[in-house]
């Protein structure tokens, strides 16, 4: 099971009423937040999740929207008695940045770790998951992030009992423990059957549109993109700022046909960005205008 | 008239439903504000004044709770249109910390001049009032802020005449002009009478009680004051983190006698801090347990 909450859909500055555009994701008890602007925390605290089993912090970019929040995190983050370690991704940087913002922050009981991503992507792998970074195409550099959770094949007993593998390491093989036994050895290969479906979410923000972005989400459970205006006189700004309209976000889920679509990252000048949906959903019908705080649940498929 | 605006009552973090403590001043077309922590230009926006006239920071110290919203807030005042230098007040350092955080606000549309306080107090004179910084005793350099409205003396008709001053020289003496003429020097001195009683906001934030508070708070229209911890046995811990108690503001309430006290800066533990407000008010009377945006506008005395 693979929680999501979007705790935030604003661009640009916070607003009254609208947070900052951040994700958080929860897995089999990791925590992995993308982006932290000012009044990320907050978000945090009234959707009752702590901050303290924050595991792995993506970072899209540099804009002060998506990382203001740092500093004001890391300490709440103490405060809530973080010790493991905090892994930070993000672009070349990173750490000249955050060990910036941590003039206002020294002093951690945690420690936390960088992995700048140095190419246009790079997949980073973790127990049980993995996070893809890919570059997009923004005023500086900036990567959107897909979280694929992975799911073994199913044990097949047929094959075990033929290998004459005992029963007393069936379990150990279904978890993905290698065995050893009288000079033998056992794999999970030899007895799980084809990796099966996982979950995937993929996430973009503050970029115009690319086929990069369009490949990263396909087979998407969920795509959670920018949809920074909706007017289409606001075309020739989107281009000039490197933001993307709603109508080009569309198009980007009409190609990659994830299975849900939220809109996210609205301008502050927007005030209902539902009122696009209906024209939007003639380009693709399973797309949303997403709100601050929504959260999804995302389990396996049925077998 | 003196507009004060309490952004918010929060020490150490912001909760839902309560901003970080910042204290904004308005004055003859000039804005104060004292600390910017995460979230205070949301506060502001919901208060419905404009980020763009901002035109002097003051900051107690460097603790993230006070200074963490600064990259957002130079942002959304430069988005604002604002082209005016920003004149920063704080702690020795101001800069260098200023300077850090702007790793997340390059480019801005105006310039920001650094006041940095050097000794134990310091007054700094500008058109119409003086902010007057004093050394409090927290953990790291804090200090506290007096903002002192002056108001000249009355127009003193009788000895206008009586030195043969031209009546159209009347109108410039008044609003404080020096004035020459065949020769002839006028100054406002020779025409207003003694120096009227202004108006006085001091703001103590993060610190033990001390002498020096009760000297700032003396004579003051309002005085606004930490009240971190309510509860009895929190004591020891104010004492370690150099905080203040509850009954500690009033002790110096009922010493400096200000018209008026708020309390401010509540720990984020503290639910209700009108709980208190009964008991502390057999010490001082005129004390009340601030809430976030609260506005006090303040007038000359009548004559």
């Amino acid at each position: 099971m693979l929680d999501v909450c979007l705790l935030g859909t604003g661009g640009m500055m916070p607003l009254p009423n609208r947070w900052l555009t951040a994700l958080m994701l929860r897995y089999n008890g990791k925590q992995i937040l993308i982006d932290a602007g000012e009044g990320t925390q907050i978000a945090i605290k009234e959707k009752g999740i702590s901050v303290n089993p924050i595991d792995i912090i993506c970072i899209t970019h540099f804009h002060a929207d998506h990382v203001s929040g740092l500093p004001g995190l890391f300490l709440s983050m103490g405060n809530a008695e973080k010790t493991t370690p905090l892994l930070m991704i993000g672009p070349k940087g990173l750490a000249q940045v955050v060990n910036s913002l941590r003039v206002i922050a020294p002093g951690l009981p945690f420690e936390i770790q960088f992995h700048e991503i140095m190419g246009d992507e790079e997949s980073i792998e973790f127990d049980g998951f993995t996070i893809d970074a890919y570059k997009v195409n923004h005023s500086v550099p900036c990567y959107g992030y897909s979280m694929r959770v992975h799911r073994k094949g199913k044990f097949d007993a047929q094959r075990a009992k033929a290998q004459n593998i005992p029963l007393k390491f069936w379990n150990p093989l279904q978890k993905g423990e290698t065995v050893e036994w009288e000079g033998k050895v056992f794999t999970p290969d030899m007895v799980l059957g084809e990796s099966r479906k996982g979950l995937k979410v993929t996430y973009t923000t503050d970029t115009r549109p690319t086929e990069r972005i369009v490949e990263a989400a396909k087979d998407a459970d969920l795509f959670i993109c920018e949809g920074m205006y909706g007017e289409a006189d606001k075309k020739s700004k989107a281009r000039a700022n490197r933001h993307m309209m709603m109508t080009e976000a569309a198009e980007i889920g009409a190609k990659a046909q994830p299975k849900e679509m939220w809109l996210t990252h609205y301008s502050p000048a927007m005030m209902r960005p539902e009122q696009y949906v209906k024209e939007l959903r003639q380009i693709f019908e399973p797309l949303k205008a997403a709100k601050d705080g929504w959260v999804k649940v995302l389990n396996f498929e049925e077998d």
